[in-house]
């Protein structure tokens, strides 16, 4: 059975295990304090051009999404997010759950436009009775987004200047980044998530890690006691150096945009071969998710020999799969995937 | 610098590592549902002699804490723990920040006693204004206890008779399990375990895994929509494999006993050497946390060559020193102490 | 200045300051535990023809929404409400604060449709992700609506049907129930209220009261320790017999009726001289808020002379405004009005 | 039936019922915007001798707690309280609900006391752990205490100090303030207390309003949006009217301060009764609550004829009793009372 279901269904990048082994019986101080982390944090820094750059290694991204987004805000504040947003929909309300409401907002292929947060914030202030209703207090975006497209640079100056109106920050989820920034036709570099975002995190789930996501804190503004605050939040790894190493090993000789780049080369293959055989596009994603319109038949015979996911349904004939490539997805598997159809 | 820190120092037990490589590129479905946790689950359930438990895994200790005790408690309910337990004290207010009481009883080493917990709870339904106050809806104890002490299977039986009494269920943290089951001293199986408490957490963190512990639920009482309240707790790892995997490992051969003895004979010899050197023990732990009272020139000296642990202070000249042993605690190293000493 | 800002604006109900001079040296329990709590939730019980029902006072509407919701819900459940529901805008974010998503649907005229509502819990559940994402775990509607819209019995059947397919409760926020009930044209009476939903409450501020509503349930599904939960949301009031006492006189001799009957008359003079003006409607509200589309002349001019609310704008050259009629509001008052226009 | 039970049996003292009267068709706005409210305002801020102090009316003891604290503490932190603290005991968890801990710490008839909070506070930091510990971010006092018992000026002096010192607020819980500004023995006065606390509330309820406490912070310091969170707290009355009105009338002309005279001239008679009577005082109370030793055949004897409080059960043979005198305790009960005696 070949498998294009996630970019989360192997284990991980063979450098990490290497690593993990030869490091294996060093000693080190618990809860982030080891020298794997110190090491990890100092080539984020470097590589987000961000020397003031405070970094802090999450396991999950619903769990850093909530801990950011919690610590963040105050408590009669929301975050503004697209009314697809990963926050919004899949994390089982877990922003609620620590009391901040999600303020949906349309959106534009998964992107949050500047204009219509501006106008939602202006009229939000504007309305005489804004004292009983929960305040934008930060804006959320994903980078990649849920259905793989990204922004411009011109698009996070755009929120960004917005929210530098209004006094609030921007966050950006990167759980796809290093598929983002791997992509030949971005004009957006870690540098300029670090310019324009106030907070975001690297995800490493998706892109190679056993676990693990990079917080980092861009501008001096991490939230008073960010360590007993994830703690709270039972996100306080006794072992950080899981998480410190595999950061390390990442953001060492390269190694995250090169295994976007791996997987965006699996992504172009396949974009191909389903272009020339006349599939429609649901979206055309520049990433490593590609959304392909199959009708019941279609379905039906590929899901025989090819893992892929059901991503809604179009109408009574048609249904929108979803393929996705990864770090650990083989060139032999995606010509198998060709062949089929 | 030889280290007695903790028992979370190190990586992995070798062969949890040596199966995340042979297994690192199988592709299986996320958040649990993939073959490893499958089997793991087969084997917890097997070696707790309980057929029907239900078992998922947590990353973290704190964690499994608050994701078990906030699920199980019904909104008006606290949990009673001893002043010392790990909830009341040391995880930076996670039971409360998910809006329950921890109800803090006296303690004997840090064991809760059958009698002053039946004594709260009578109490409590006697006191006419009782609706106005949080209600006892469950009991938490930890074994090994905070201090290394270990409940008797008396104990055990005891609490659960008072439990059983009030209707509300016994939850055992297991963080450092494995050092107490494989204690000589101790007559509680983990098939006991299962027997008396509603619900308990295997550790693997401590007990030689890269992180993650097993919440057993053993009396078809897992609450509802478990798995969405873990996802909304930040508490579902994506790639639940790593810890499936892990405890796959543990329960195979016998393992996780193989690790707890290995780390009891360490402690054994460092016990000995502190009894015949005439140190003063704080608290006779069985398990692989050895308290001792050193005065202020010991402190300094041993501080030099070794690293353990600041407990408390007991007075201007003297302070409460821990020493930990653990799965990875090398037999040389407990020499090169017992030399210092 | 004529007043017809809203239906809040003055104290009470001339009957309610009697009784509460007549009784005021009575002594009594507190809580909710006196004679007048006793009396006026047999008259409810009467009035709503539900002998089980069990009835609670509570000081306040948002109040008793979010003390209701965040009881009956359980952690991994939201609560559906029309996007222009109280609970969904006006509430700031009291809902969320008790960690429950509102899931806000389309609506027709502030009325949730059966169908949509079907949709909605049918597709969540058709979703393959749904473990991922809060469950509906409620019906939320008013009725009134916040446009002064009413439900017909078969709104409310077709809701209740949903509800009951699903097993979740449906729930009615009344603040303005008098104004609804007392309508000549709506075929809902208290009694169809208390058979179609399963918790619901009965405005007392907006009818009459000094402050108070009360909470029925009508299922025998009062959430375990209602009362715990009430004074752990700081909505126990020490002197309970100040809201019982307000509803005793309001359920006597149909004085709730009567309130309701003397605004909607008042509105309807009202919503008469409007219309002969020539003045658009926004919205045909049958109850005692009456939707005016003005421009921006009129909206000053009127402005000069009486109280009304801005309710939104609706181009550069025309508002919405909202004029209110209450239990307070007088025929000279109404009159005044009308010579103005 | 005679009764002692509590200080808020009754209804509202005479002038308030009256001025509720006299105003009764006034049209104000909402939320606590209308001139009865701003004339309290005044007159409170006048009355602590506290120009710049910001004054909000809340329904509830138990609400305005719950409110003030979880506003003004920021995630990681708890409240200091006496462990007999109304906080610690009888509001269902109120404070846990909002995600903070109640540090509960030793008392001397129900105070804290200064050296008690620096040593805790103190040791606090000194813990090499205290990242993984809830944060005290605020001292909590009751002013009487829950022993009925006063503070003095050196007392509040001292624990303002021990808060400036570790830059957290002091906040004092008024709810029975009347009765311990009025004593004759106190050298507190409400300038004091505005001078020392950072946040306190002036009771209502239980000195003679029909509900009502208003919370006054006195350092510039009032929570951003403090209005936004008492409505998501369900705190905001929309009728704000009546507690303004209450407390315009509370603090005319001394009221309040008459009210606690009254009170404490009945408790005086009271007392010395009890005392040539040979009765047992539990404590030395000098304010409106008695606490009096009961053998089983006085409590039964005493119980047919006067209503009194259970407070607790000292032993088999014996229970403290509490009897409590208010603005509504007539002469003639207190020579009933003592002739049973």
């Amino acid at each position: 059975m070949l498998d294009f279901v996630n970019d989360y269904a192997e284990g991980a990048h063979d450098k990490i295990l290497d690593r993990l082994r030869e490091t294996n019986l060093e000693s080190t101080p618990g809860y982030g304090n080891d020298s794997f982390c110190e090491s990890a944090r100092q080539k984020i820094r470097k590589a987000c051009g961000c020397e003031g750059a405070d970094v802090y290694f999450l396991v999950g991204g619903t769990q850093s999404n909530q801990v950011v987004i919690d610590s963040v805000l105050r408590g009669y504040e929301g975050v503004i997010a697209a009314e697809t947003g990963h926050i919004a929909v899949h994390e089982a309300g877990a922003i609620e759950s620590t009391g901040h409401k999600v303020l949906g907002l349309p959106h534009e292929e998964g992107r949050l436009q500047p204009d219509v947060v501006r106008r939602y914030i202006k009229d939000f202030y504007a309305d005489a009775n804004h004292d009983h209703m929960m305040f934008p207090g930060m804006v959320y975006i994903s980078h990649p987004t849920e259905y793989g497209t990204l922004y411009t640079k011109q698009g996070l100056e755009g929120l960004s200047a917005v929210c530098r109106e209004y006094g609030i920050p921007l966050y950006l989820d990167g759980a796809r980044l290093g598929y983002g920034l791997a992509c030949a036709d971005t004009d957006v570099s870690l540098e300029d998530i670090a310019e324009y975002c106030d907070v975001f995190y690297i995800g490493g789930t998706k892109v190679g890690a056993l676990c693990g996501e990079a917080v980092v804190f861009t501008k001096e503004n991490t939230p008073r006691q960010f360590l007993t605050l994830m703690k709270q939040h039972g996100a306080l790894l006794a072992k950080g150096r899981l998480l410190g190493l595999q950061f390390d090993v990442l953001f060492t000789d390269g190694l995250y945009l090169e295994i976007g780049e791996h997987a965006l080369k699996m992504a172009a293959l396949l974009k191909k071969a389903f272009a020339e055989k006349g599939y429609r596009f649901y979206i055309e994603s520049p990433t490593n998710q590609i959304f392909i319109v199959l009708d019941n038949r279609q379905m039906e015979e590929l899901g025989k020999k090819v893992n892929f996911s059901f991503w809604e349904r179009l109408d009574d004939e048609h249904t929108v799969a979803r393929f996705v490539t990864s770090w650990a997805t083989q060139e032999s598997a995606v010509r198998g995937l060709i062949s089929i159809l």
